[in-house]
């Protein structure tokens, strides 16, 4: 069965790249992915594939009912894009300004929706049912898999598979992890309230920017002094915003960022050493703030079983060259609500054509990934539904 | 003359309100106010007071021809609102998003166009001819009256006078100065170029808020090490963007400020020590940046025999209960460009009604000020053409 | 044979407990270890144990030939003290002021010295070579590992032992682990050379002070921002001088610090990061620097099967009732060379009495240990070479 | 009487010279000169010149009872070095490790000693007294001059005179200035209380040495943030001190600095920012402070009179080829209490040789002076004393 699922998926190439690109030139940001939501709907409808619209959201549900009896196997693609401005010099370069598929959800998408399309030609085979689960919103806390869970998306579900397209590291290769792989992503908020006032009488006001930017700095300490060095943490503030005419003193600045951990009392200590910092920094300014800490998703952790199956797999795709235990990543992921219900794994894909020397990061504006690690992707979550009903 | 001059000033003293506060309801910004350029045209074509459109941009200019022959003086007032957010809960605030006018410029206005129409009621009894400016733009460099020179707009005058309205001095009070009264006002932005990427991954990034957050920092060391503490300086950021998503490392981040001084050699020395102290701090995170720094008004310098006369005028002015030689301001002021080419002084009338203790500053988004004030200075600006015009 | 190995320890315990007592009471200095020495040598020349002196500097190396063929495996215990004044009050205190046993070597000693001449009673039954390496020098950079490595102490040797007695872990417990157990300990001086002049005078110096502090930081940025997360990495300023008068702006300002690492590329990218910053922060003053980085010993890191050899051993020592997987320890060894050139293990032994509930912590003037934890290591030592030989 | 006056001072000039290399090569920190006061008091008792010792400290007090009745007049000099390292490369040399005449006390001395030798030899012609005051500590608050006016140095006296040698200014020029020429000079001293430990170990600790250069760098906003840009004012830190082994955190770091401010007004705010700003820097780091605050010498203002008396005397004195009104200095003066008492004035005499180009400021390490400066310094308070007895 695996072979023809291969030679169909191959065959399928080229559309599941047309997929990808109309995407990838019309993104939509997190919760507002509503024409994104109705493409993925429309397609498995062509197909007279079963499918739920709205499910928690923007979410989407389809369903393979295979020939014979069997378990429920899920799989998950996000759909989601970035704020951010596409810098590509390409022709499926994103359309809408300041809007981009940043983190290769268009791949994701693009992947599941072709693979369902050839589960669906072979279903008479399948033992089972295969859940096919395009989540919006994953980008954003609290994300849309939760809601999706709360509508049931999970309901029969014995296991789940998902993986993310790897920019960074070469097409080919397979990471994955037991145990913990993606780290709890928390945001937070801080408002600095300042004194406005005439750009040429610092006196007579308190300058919002020169506090703010005293507590970005302070905020370094947490990570290099607070945190025992054994922990990972991050703490980063990713937007900083103070817009004034340039012979203002700003009023107020605000800053948003995130904070990574691993460990929930190293987590917690964060969210506490932030306010004791920033409470700290606007004493000294006579100033005062606003402070909100939330806390995202809790980190992904792999059920140990399933993360060997897809060892296992990864050894018969013909296109995995390298299959590697990978150290925990820092960034955060909604898939760890699904892990908490079901058992599962969630692994990466590497995404890196051979040609390309230095890829651009996730997130970059000048983000792109080497598209034949969609069909990777396909073949690996193909398989891990089958073998899973086999087994 | 000049009782006659303060009972019709005192008559319309309802129109200035009037005026001033559908002004304030309709701010335009800097280069924008083609609105209130044209109500202040309207109001003098509706008295035939011959009026000049469109001189150097949206500048005004109208002339009041006297009955005898004499010398010219011209009398100015500017018109051009800020992007602030008005925020005081009076019936006459701003109904512009993010506009308002902040520094009292809707007063200025409305204290000429009343004082232009009782100078032109009373116009057969002068002895020469009175220049009416309005100028547009002074918030913003290059500034309204440097174009508005350039079409000609001192064309004949003999000397100049101006005054701006200062909420945070009481009214009543005259402030005034021979030699530098505001200073050299100019403009840099600074734009730090990092590398961005994902907020859980800060070692695959530059963070260009972490770096720019620095430079804030070092930039307080201009004045607090670099200039003689004998010289008045200043450096402000007044704006600080690097808008993303919270789990987002920034790209670039944008800084925006001014510096003020009175000495030509602090000022190319805070020019060049702002680009240095950048490219120290940029090398320092191997990041990139982009610099520039635009000279804006040069300082005001007040003739001695004006100011003086303007002393004399105040002693005169019954609703004059303080008169004040002022330390200079920090603020810079395009009517400097005025007194590079003719002989005039510049001026404060305070304008903080007495039951107020805490006045909100300039440029302050719940400023305002007491509207008795604008009497006062169609007074002292009238009397000081007519006395100009009599010696 | 581990039966009669451990009655004749237990048998020699109280001669062990002498050894140490009168090493504690005779501390000599890194590298000027000579008497020691000779109080080794002399031990095994005593019992007609084959021993080699001066090896590498004061190091000392013995051999137990075995009865039968076989492998070589290695045994290492350091014995230098501490530029410390001892101010316990115990008969053994240190007679040599200022110097004093605060790491436990003098234990270290003791229990390889009883061992040896256990093993030389038992050599019969042995299969193989036991080499048992007292190194001099381990608390002063270079060390002595390095020298006597290069002095052939390591010839032959297939495999190789040690461990650190532990005070404030309780007798009994065992800690391992596989890879990095110990750190890289480096250090670094950055002078900061401004200009100095009169505190009310800033404009006329470049003040070393405020440049200094601006670089610590910054320096904080190096493990916020530069390091990946999941590298433990610290970088501490220890030391920051700048003492002058009150009323002088600092000439220069000195900063004496140490970096941890467990990665080769990460110590090599701090080093480096260090420099740059440096540089950056002091053009951006128009400051000079200077800067040293003294590389000291690499990490210690454990192979794997020597390490679950241990772990076997330890569930074989009755005395032994915890066994536990450790963190790595940000301290540094020049054990880490050994393992460069040799499979191996580096392990703590637990030497908190239970009755202590405070310990002083190793280097300080009140450190002591639990004796009976010298019997521990005694064993889980001629174990460890006893079973490697066997195997 | 002053032609006899210059001729004498200018044949025991190379004696003035002796005297100050002496003096420069044996320095004496504030409150220690007692070897300087002894050489002090010993020259006049060679001469059997009336002296009293130890008048307030070290302070010594010469007269010269002229022949002829009259008024009383004092000239002062200060005698006390600094802790400074000389690093100048020339025979008189400080052979004293760490203390150094960076100021030009010994410079002052000599040019009193010598010029009361020659008012001592024409004694008959002088109608009235003339008091030598050589005043030790002016250096280090409180300073010398308050104890030795409170021990009675001033009493009887009408007027004083002082000079500084100023070594950035030519030789021949002679500044003076009506009013405030010197500011107030306030010491403060911060001990930020930490929680040291281990170097690898930095979330076991509260590093004293970051938070104090965070309160360095927050310090600088003072200036140039809170402080009316029209006011000068000066906070500098002078030393920061956390000396330790390099892989220790520090337990605490302390800051000792300066503030110089010419308003009583502005003096206070800074007094309590200062501790708002420790206390909010404290606060995000869970630190605890000592904050002390010195008020040093009150600004030294010159009394309109005398000041015009040594304009008239500059223009007799043929050295003088400069005379100039100056901006306030930054610096302060304890002449200042001086001046509280008697009328009189403070100047500064120019002592820059023709040939340097760059001299090194006041209170660096390679200070030095145009030694002929002294014998101007000699005529000027010469020619004062015995013009103000004459008038």
């Amino acid at each position: 069965m695996n072979i023809r699922l291969y030679e169909r998926l191959e065959a399928y190439y080229d559309e599941m790249v047309s997929i990808r690109r109309y995407l990838h030139q019309h993104p939509e940001l997190s919760f507002q992915e509503y024409q994104t939501a109705k493409y993925i709907a429309d397609y498995y409808k062509a197909l007279h594939v079963p499918v739920q619209e709205q499910v928690g959201g923007n979410g989407v549900v389809a369903k393979i009912h295979g020939g014979k009896p069997g378990k429920t196997v899920a799989l998950r693609a996000d759909f989601d894009a970035l704020p951010i401005q596409d810098e590509k010099d390409v022709p499926y370069k994103s359309t809408v300004p300041g809007v981009m598929h940043a983190c290769g959800h268009d791949g994701h998408t693009a992947s599941l929706l072709v693979l369902g399309k050839v589960l669906h030609e072979i279903r008479e085979e399948i033992a089972g049912t295969i859940v096919l689960i395009h989540q919006h919103a994953e980008e954003y806390a609290p994300g849309g898999a939760i809601s999706m869970i709360e509508a049931g998306c999970l309901e029969g579900v014995d296991a789940i598979f998902g993986t993310h397209l790897w920019a960074t590291e070469p097409t080919g290769k397979i990471q994955y992890r037991t145990g913990p792989i993606m780290a709890a992503a928390d945001r937070f908020e801080i408002t600095i309230k300042g004194m406005g006032g005439h750009g040429a009488e610092p006196h007579r006001t308190k300058d919002a920017i020169v506090v703010a930017s005293q507590l970005v700095l302070a905020l370094q300490q947490i990570v290099s002094r607070r945190v025992n060095p054994l922990q990972p943490a991050v703490v980063s503030v990713g937007s900083f915003i103070a817009d004034n005419a340039f012979n203002i003193i700003a009023d107020t600045a605000k800053l948003i960022g995130t904070v990574r951990t691993f460990d929930e009392a190293v987590r917690d200590e964060i969210e506490k050493e932030i306010e004791r910092i920033t409470k700290g920094v606007c004493l000294a300014a006579d100033c005062l703030y606003e402070y909100t800490y939330t806390k995202g998703y809790p980190p992904v952790v792999n059920h140990e079983e399933e993360t060997k199956l897809i060892v296992d797999i990864a050894k018969q795709v013909s296109e995995v060259t390298m299959i590697e235990e990978v150290e925990p990543r820092m960034g955060g992921e909604d898939f760890a609500y699904y892990l908490q219900k079901v058992r599962g794994t969630f692994f990466f894909t590497g995404a890196k054509a051979e040609e390309v020397s230095s890829p651009f990061p996730h997130h970059h504006p000048r983000f792109d990934f080497d598209e034949r690690a969609m069909l990777i992707a396909a073949k690996m979550l193909g398989t891990a539904a089958l073998s899973y009903l086999t087994k």
